[in-house]
């Protein structure tokens, strides 16, 4: 599978680090804001000095309009801005899949993804590991089962983190829960990423928790929704939802075996 | 809910007390191995001393043949010993459900529950509490979607409690683990009891945890329990297939609506 | 020890149930607002039929110039509002010692114990479990080894609690953190009391945890804090201060060892 | 300060890739036991193309009579196998000081490096961090406060690490508990290492955790030790005395001024 990046930031350089070390991708290039070190190669800035793989283009050159003609991908993986789309836009017109991790789009970025979803396919989660789906879906469950459990999120993240984490949000509006209210953050020294679902009985407390140990999840987590749509011609998908289908498909088969 | 109560140690005391709480059920009498107090009131022992709740009968007279009759009741819940089910078996033969909690069978007790599940509704689950089997359910379904995950159970109780904790040997037993090299079992003070499943991937972590506040907990999903099939006639089930039907039935909703 | 107890809440009927259970202590007396129930026993409604400790008086009662030469104990324990030291001031003259664990003092109820101080031992603590104030002392110590890292403090209580918790507070101001923004309050179904300190590091997070498992902690804690001061004649004490001097006199004695 | 860094596995990776960005650090060379890519430079492979620090040395030159003149350093940290400290015995002529994070040394060992700290500073840890000797000490005084809480060790750590764990193990000898029965280890995915001592009393829990975000916490707890030591002339030290000193430092302070 052949990957192109937009972002190259602390997420961006953790993702890129999990495409380069995964033997069935390959990172073709990423496009990052500055110009400096334009050319070069993420990979030798990620320790994989004979690797050669993620050169680095600028923005400017990205909205070259043969820009994916060019340097042809199977994949884009945004974990850049909320403006990154507008200039990925016509690779969807080469079929070109889009898998977005930004977490704070405005409805009109939304709007936008959905029309290139008509093209080809999109997936878009403001949080992509694996395991924050399995909380938002698993969350979702519990407090059907427990309707009249009290609810909080917890989010912990490194200090620099600004606003509440997007997944925090995410599970916070799938539960009905009033954000300002229910979602605790904390910010300290460099928490990579930690979200914990705490439902309160009277007598017992169940908690899911997601810890990220390393950013690298995010690529796991995008490359693992990669793969999972690669066989899909078009449409628009969350990771909620592919989590949510593993969810039905396997409580229906061990229902009906049991 | 008229209720019979078997066993009134440290964990039965405290369902008797959720049961005597509860304004829909009345708690009829309670079968102890102890001559002590017989026929005095459970509730002069819980703090209800105007209540006269669960008056108190020795092992002896709940052996008469006519105890049942006597003595109506809707459901026995038991929280006593293994062999406590050899005292209640008539029981099945006027209708009246069985709720047993016991963590410690051996096949032939399970055997003979099933044969009284011919005759009447039995229900057993070695841990009864609604948390404790979200956590079975949850974890059999994450193991499925994350089946590279490494998985291990940590049971935390109270510094006097012998052996691992029939919950936590059920969860590993369902999940495919070695309980000796899987459930990690820590005795400490005086911790109610805290299960956790944790499963770990490269990048991330997910842990699902339960922490019962009270062995309140134990009497409300046995109350709950009792509830659920009350208007069976027969039939053996456990807390986990309520669980899982539960999951599936929200799963399969939601599937269908969005 | 003989004990006189004023308030009978969810806490103090704990904490009741604590002094009655210390086979050293008696529990002779319990103040409360209420009328109802006056002259019986607290200990039937904590399940201790035949033990008549803890006959009721209401405020009125206590209230008699009298009322603490007619019913002399050593200690008087006060969990019941911050009121309720202007009722037992009297009992200064006695020379009966104060212990309150009144969370939400004005400035003016302190220096009234203050006052008190000068004629019995007067012990103040907003939370008085041995736990919080090894968390309190441990925190400030860590904070001076580490000076540069982030602290939150997180706090879980039941949902019917009410502001965020004194102890937390006291955390806070201790460790110089402004309480609006560093000390998060997560209210939940039942649980007892959970607090945690966080410091995060860029590189490691250290976590001081401490979970009440039932309110009979604080009945601990004002026993031990009782007996610790048995000897003394007058004096203003903090738990803060007795665990302080605890840590200091154990390290001393170890450094000069080894 | 010149560094040499001896080991360069999972761990010692990410203790070059600390010191390098310590600017007040230079990494002059890392000696490995692999020849392989000899003489390149750490700095490339930890994503730094222009920084040319820890130039790469395999063992049999670092045997060299005259290593340690011809690329002097001020002090060596030892992340690489028990026997390594055989190797660089000859810098301890040099006064170059030595901080060895070696988990399992024999007894044979520990004296070895004793009679180096005749000759130059030797600071040994089994774990380095600054969190795991706060754990140490903390734990230490607490169990002196309250001596009848049982106390239980668990440490999580990725799924390849072998055996208990060195902290773990250090924790609970300096606590007199048997290894076998209160060190509970789990293993899973990728997780960096995380050590909690769970305190038990009747009714309350108290735990002291750390958890490591990156083994970099390493690396900045070996620098610390080699600052904090860098006056010193000769002597054998360990982590667990630094901190105690700070503790008891701290405290002296405290405790004078309130």
């Amino acid at each position: 599978m052949k990957v192109g990046l937009f972002g190259f930031g602390r997420t961006g350089h953790d993702v890129a680090e999990e495409i380069i070390n995964d033997p069935s991708c390959e990172l073709v290039w990423v496009v990052r804001k500055s110009h400096e070190k334009n050319h070069q190669y993420a990979s030798d800035f990620l320790g994989h000095p004979e690797s050669h793989q993620g050169e680095f283009f600028c923005m400017e050159e990205a909205m070259d309009p043969d820009f994916f003609k060019k340097h042809p991908v199977d994949v884009i993986i945004d974990f850049s801005s909320p403006q990154g789309l507008y200039e990925y836009a016509r690779a969807a017109d080469e079929g070109i899949h889009i898998v977005s991790a930004i977490s704070h789009y405005e409805k009109k970025e939304i709007d936008f993804l959905k029309q290139l979803s008509t093209k080809t396919v999109v997936l878009h989660s403001a949080n992509i590991t694996l395991g924050i789906n399995f909380l938002l879906v698993a969350s979702q469950i519990l407090q059907q089962i427990v309707p009249n459990a009290d609810i909080e999120v917890i989010e912990e993240h490194f200090r620099e983190k600004r606003g509440k984490s997007g997944s925090a949000l995410k599970i916070a509006q799938k539960l009905g829960l009033d954000p300002v209210e229910h979602v605790n953050s904390i910010r300290v020294g460099g928490i990579v990423g930690k979200h914990e679902v705490v439902f309160g009985l009277p007598n017992q407390t169940i908690r899911i928790t997601h810890d990220a140990i390393s950013r690298k999840a995010f690529g796991a987590g995008a490359l693992f929704a990669a793969r999972a749509l690669a066989t899909e011609k078009t449409g628009f998908f969350t990771m909620e939802e592919l989590m949510r289908k593993a969810f039905f498909t396997n409580i229906a088969v061990n229902s009906l075996l049991q």
